[in-house]
């Protein structure tokens, strides 16, 4: 039996590392997770210019000085060519589109994704990634995702050779979405996508520590979730949408929406990478594939993993984690 | 426009009252919105013997006396007649038949429901009714109503005499499975049922006030559980299912199930029936089908209510009632 896994690094390339002191935290624990992170720019105020984009990132390295660090910022405005270049300048690889009010801090988000078409344009000139929260603001929560899906598909349409990657895929419209659509088109897989349902959030007692946007949804979207996953297609790659909340926020009765995933992620993703007898595919999953999609180059480090059982604390860094107090085997 | 309505007092044939000091208040309450209520046993311990439901009755009684209280036991064992001739004597006219481990306190519940048949062939027999909790144990959250519908219409052939009532319909299926069985099988409805879907959980940030079993589904759900309400269909009348949960029970990792509405359900169901322009309805729906189905006399005495707007408290009784915060129209 296998008791030991060598992988290079793991990236994420979808993360929340939040702000303030919090940041500290989230960022140095990322930094004993993974080799590289990109951070979301839904902070308060949001990411949005390129002296921003520059002082969050001194602000995670400070914390996390070995951790390789992608920036993004949020498209809640249309930019200048010049504005865009100075992102790029200062280390941002995507532009972050959240459309209005679907998750936390995005009461600041576009209306309309064809009111910032000129700056889409100027994206694909640039080469610089679009990253999407997809779902549709005013509809049933269930179709929110699959509802959005006619945006992206007109995205790819009009800017044919724009990068764009539609983050945390949650149901099986959106796998077949963007499984049909050209290699441009990539898409971010988290861990809690992988492995919950609603039956996680409401199906027993209520559990806020797994409540997030998009929703983990039926049987049959967590299944195609799964098999895009292990499916060895390079389109689809790790993106741990890590979203810690202070366990005040999530026991409320206006509780906020995110999994704190980051501290479990990897050790999730080898048991569930086992389980389905795919271990041989978790390197590309977890590292390559996102690399490549961002022209970056791939870890050349590695990091071993031990077949040894350890309990995910009750809380870290005042936030619960996914699968808190259950017993995981991969350290 | 009208600005007053006379309605027969109403009935609450489904009811959730509790126990100890929180009984005191919660009956007291009761007894200022409804002529009479129906008590469900799943106390702790439950309501399963005569005595038992005798002692249920006096605290109640004591509590709120001129409230009329039909009181129920839970079918958690086989009983013998006599058993059933004594809850009868001492105010029971249903047996409250939870599957195990799908609501508040039913870790006692049955897991094969053909083991009770006998006590069922009693009930039968001494024309006791049969009130169901209607999930199936162990399948996916938004499946466990549609699920149960093969014991009910098992139930409906094997005893044809068989008062049944499933409690609290919240789905399609239900819906239709009731319509399409004789008429000694009904179902109840409550006020939850007829506003809320899963986005008013779920749906933006995360409301364990409104979470509840059964849970609150889809749209297309929700309009049919209205249809039938509206419907003028005496196989549908009001159980509110008000469970009120402290606080804190609420606001926790693992949140209980159970929306507080007595405080405002005979409010919001005037709105309702108002807006749907079936006023004319309401007053069968609240307090005329269900006494006839239980073969009690129709209230004679009459409540009023005026359209006069009021704001619900945050709390009542150290619990979150149903919109909490909100205006209603009537008092």
């Amino acid at each position: 039996m296998l008791q030991e896994l060598e992988l290079p690094l793991p990236n994420d390339f979808h993360i929340h590392l939040r702000q303030g002191e919090a940041l500290v935290n989230y960022a140095k624990s990322a930094g004993e997770q993974f080799g590289l992170v990109m951070a979301m720019p839904n902070t308060e105020p949001a990411i949005d210019s390129p002296e921003l984009v520059k002082k969050y990132k001194e602000e995670i390295l400070a914390a996390a000085p070995n951790l390789q660090v992608l920036l993004t910022f949020k498209l809640n405005k249309n930019y200048t060519e010049q504005e865009l270049l100075a992102m790029q300048k200062n280390g941002a690889v995507a532009a972050k589109y959240y459309p209005f009010g679907v998750t936390t801090n995005s009461q600041d988000g576009v209306s309309k994704i064809e009111d910032i078409y000129p700056t889409i344009a100027l994206l694909e000139k640039l080469d610089l990634v679009l990253s999407l929260h997809g779902e549709e603001p005013g509809v049933f929560c269930l179709d929110k995702e699959k509802d959005f899906l006619k945006h992206l598909e007109k995205l790819s349409k009009t800017f044919p050779k724009l990068r764009i990657v539609l983050e945390h895929v949650s149901c099986v419209e959106a796998v077949e979405c963007v499984k049909s659509l050209p290699e441009n088109i990539a898409a971010t897989i988290t861990v809690h996508h992988l492995i919950l349902t609603l039956d996680d959030i409401i199906g027993d007692s209520l559990r806020p520590q797994n409540f997030c946007k998009p929703l983990p949804k039926l049987p049959k979207d967590r299944d195609a979730v799964r098999a895009a996953a292990f499916s060895g297609n390079k389109k689809f790659f790790f993106g741990s949408d890590s979203a810690p909340h202070a366990l005040e926020k999530k026991q409320s009765l206006s509780g906020a929406a995110g999994v704190y995933s980051a501290p479990v992620a990897v050790p999730i993703l080898i048991e569930e990478f086992e389980k389905e007898n795919k271990l041989n595919l978790l390197a590309d999953f977890v590292s390559n594939f996102g690399a490549d999609f961002y022209k970056i180059p791939r870890q050349t480090k590695k990091a071993t993993y031990v077949k040894k059982e350890w309990q995910v604390p009750k809380t870290i860094d005042g936030a619960v984690p996914l699968r808190a107090g259950e017993t995981l085997k991969w350290s």
